[in-house]
């Protein structure tokens, strides 16, 4: 029996439109596509009619566990052996704390045929469209990706924060994925490896998307914020001189849909309420 | 008179099939395209008919000396006003190295409306597609991107190598950029900061095109496995325990154009000699 492959493919930050064409491709001809939370649901509806779609983020029901790697592992071979070619998308690119490498192990481990097909990651395409480049000439010669729900005090923590803070002082900018929650003890951690408090800081929330917020400070400032604002998952926090180029930017930056500085305290809260 | 919008583009690492859709689209309607030498010509090629090209990467002639920077702001900026929507095409993403912020603060700064519509960069996709995942659970907890073109003996060097050194010991993982050339100096700089010389390396060369052509190392190898096999720019450098992956995947990795282990000394040279 012809077995199938397996397409790692990167959904990209949310907008449907910031899909590459292949992966577009790869959706339209897809026999079995396995989508996880962070994948839009505009992409994962878009697919083709006669593609079987499965959730691996969620089971169904108000108490929906996550399905576990393992379980992913497993579906991917036996629909791949049952002869379908899978798309296992991905939210961004399946290589940026999207655990393609894992499933790229155990399908070759399989002897399972399979492609990397990139996706933007919001890392890069949420500062970006908030006017924010992760790099630039006079401000940032380097910028490093890591997650920020680790506990940082925890001795297991495998980031080196007082090295991260040596980057940042050197003029890096820090992009931190998955760090709403733990904002406080990154920031703290950034602080005790001496990085300024007046540092600028970004957080960029659904980026891309509709309901795309951005709100602005300092590493002294943006718990702060981000209680005011209400800044809630997925979100992308932005660390470094960069952030100060939305401020020159932001009056002429189109596309974004909601450019403005994130607005003052008190009509914040009632600003967010309406979405 | 009606004034055209700039569009910052990102091109993608160069296979047309990783451009997004919204950068086929815009190339499709666009007015006039202004591109670096960096945008694979295929997409070049591709754009509308009634498009104006205009090559920003290199004059023509065998002596072809680069467009400024400030000739580039300029061109967006009359472009722009004689009422034309302007796509300016990067290689990979504006933000990472592309000029994109300067871009932007310079088209705001002159009133111009303009987008940045993110591209997915080489400096993940190049190890991706090689079957090398930037982060991974098991091996690396943060990614950081910079360039190797700078001497980082030089006072001026923006970066800050033992911090850069820190967290590949702390199991991150480096990706650089243009770093052909200066590959000695920058393992250089990183042992002197206490990076292991059995650190994994790899070098991607023209990633994601028809060429590309990857080889394995050490960082005490890796500038020996570079000359043998004649790696020439554009190439993408991963530092880390990661690249030890494509070992595990590449027999089943599809869709590289050569997936191969480099070839040993002897045969490489006439391999390459053969493209």
């Amino acid at each position: 029996m012809h077995t199938g492959t397996v397409y790692l493919v990167g959904a990209g930050p949310g907008d449907p439109e910031l899909l590459t064409v292949k992966a577009r491709k790869l959706l339209d001809s897809a026999d079995a596509v396995l989508h996880d939370r962070l994948a839009d649901d505009r992409i994962v509806a878009s697919c083709s009619d006669t593609a079987e779609i499965v959730s691996v983020g969620k089971r169904p029901g108000p108490d929906g566990e996550r399905t576990t790697q393992e379980e992913i592992h497993h579906l991917l071979v036996r629909k791949a052996r049952e002869g379908k070619d899978v798309v296992r998308l991905k939210g961004g690119d399946p290589t940026v704390f999207g655990r393609g490498g894992e499933e790229a192990e155990h399908l070759a481990a399989a002897g399972i045929d399979f492609e990397i097909v990139p996706g933007i990651t919001s890392a890069v395409a949420g500062p970006g469209v908030a006017g924010i480049p992760v790099t630039h000439r006079d401000h940032a010669s380097c910028v490093t990706v890591l997650t920020g729900h680790e506990d940082p005090t925890k001795p297991e923590s495998a980031l080196d924060w007082d090295a991260l803070a040596a980057t940042v002082q050197a003029g890096g900018t820090l992009v931190i994925l998955m760090g709403v929650g733990r904002l406080p003890d990154n920031v703290a951690a950034l602080r005790a490896g001496g990085v300024s408090e007046d540092t600028p800081v970004a957080m960029v929330e659904r980026a891309t998307r509709e309901s795309e917020f951005t709100v602005t400070g300092t590493l002294g400032t943006i718990v702060e914020r981000r209680d005011e604002v209400g800044i809630e998952p997925p979100a992308v926090t932005v660390v470094g001189d960069v952030v100060n180029v939305r401020d020159k930017v932001v009056e002429y930056l189109q596309g974004a849909p909601s450019v403005g500085f994130a607005p003052a305290p008190e009509t914040a809260v009632s600003d967010r309420g309406v979405e």
